[in-house]
């Protein structure tokens, strides 16, 4: 039961005695990233639920369950709640996504697939997290923010890089690389706002789907899938376009 | 120079008098719409940076250049103007993609092209509007937020239908429909966090690329996948493949 629900079991110790000291060694520092964790989780569904502005100190306390001296032992701030937030959230995400990208074992196809699947599934794990702390971005003291965006622009580069590595290899379409990051972050980043854990859906299905979707609007038609050079593939498309284009329109004076 | 910038010069002429009686009648109307549209995005950009607790009508009456007095001319409480944003955001776009999805002329692909461009300049217009109306959800005061959920619905069943029906046509892979258009509404959603007007987007091009990968993430396969079957189609396919012909050229003088 206790192995079952370590958060818990963890938070209920708590309750009952903080630690004190360095008798408890390896086993207290797991108990107390163990608590931390449950106080950032109440924290989070605070500031979704009242707003980071109006949360006290207090207001976590009560909802963890414990006394605010007792929650000093944790966390001394909100702000310090917002920067491992920012910590989990994108910081140490970014890291996980450069590490992939630099994966030699891996196609740009595998490495967008792995890419999405995590991304898919950190925001249906945390998505009161991840909502939070997008909406409490301009809330972030120095040098928080800083890091904050500078996670984001390394997200958004590793994602953009593997796109890039694809697009060079003739294996993805010459999409605007960018544009195409973006639309892949939105569709992933999208599951905090509507997935919930329930029969309704199947993480593992959910996301499947979005993985191959994000592969298939990338994926270079089979005709232009040749290592041939890009620009003459799309000079190709546009001309073949071109000639849908003149069949379907109404012949002149007709 | 008055009718390039109707609702600047209207917003002014409304800080001299603000509409008494029924002698201006149309004019009155046409330049009322116009300032109160002003307003609300005024009140939307305070929403954002101050949240939509701690901003005051008064606040919302310094940005728009009027005194308090004058304002109740327009809108009488904070909740009004949340009402309106909903009205705007959801409930006219819901109307308009029911319409959309209801249309004989179009097959799926052409109606999921229509309705994801829609969305993506819609995004990118009022970027804050939506990014506000979606943070302050929980603020809305009854009926409002019902109204809000069911708008919210309406655009998510008009987008899955739409995708059941390429499905059912073979023109679309056998997909959760819900996902799909989730991961569709993601996509253009996103837009919302990360598209700035300026030399950096084109946001034809843009509109052109998220709409196109939409299609390709649903599009069956080649073998069961029927040919161009609109003008619209084969230019808008020509045009994608200009974009990223214009890409991988090298730039003059380079």
């Amino acid at each position: 039961m206790a192995a079952k629900s370590p958060a818990k079991s963890t938070a209920t110790t708590a309750k009952e005695s903080a630690p004190t000291g360095q008798d408890t060694g390896r086993r207290s520092t797991a108990r107390r990233s163990l608590v931390t964790r449950d106080v950032l989780e109440k924290a989070t569904l605070l500031f979704a639920e009242k707003g980071y502005e109006t949360t006290t100190l207090q207001d976590i306390a009560a909802a963890v369950g414990v006394s605010r001296t007792a929650l000093y032992h944790y966390v001394t701030s909100k702000e310090e709640l917002l920067a491992m937030l920012v910590e989990q959230m994108s910081v140490a995400l970014a890291d996980t996504l450069a590490a992939l990208r630099a994966r030699e074992d891996l196609t740009p196809e595998g490495k967008l697939r792995e890419l999405t699947d995590m991304l898919v599934r950190q925001r249906a794990e945390s998505p009161q997290q991840f909502r939070v702390h997008d909406q409490t971005e301009s809330a972030l003291p120095e040098p928080m923010r800083s890091k904050h965006r500078q996670a984001r622009r390394d997200v958004l580069s590793a994602l953009s890089a593997v796109i890039e590595e694809g697009i060079d290899r003739g294996e993805f379409k010459p999409l605007d690389p960018n544009v195409a990051a973006f639309s892949v972050l939105g569709m992933c980043n999208w599951v905090a706002w509507w997935y919930h854990s329930g029969p309704d859906y199947d993480i593992d299905a959910v996301a499947r789907q979005i993985s191959q979707s994000a592969i298939d609007m990338m994926a270079a038609d089979d005709a232009t899938r040749a290592p041939a050079d890009s620009a003459k593939a799309a000079l190709a498309t546009a001309r073949s376009s071109l000639d849908a284009l003149e069949r379907l329109l109404p012949t002149d004076g007709a």
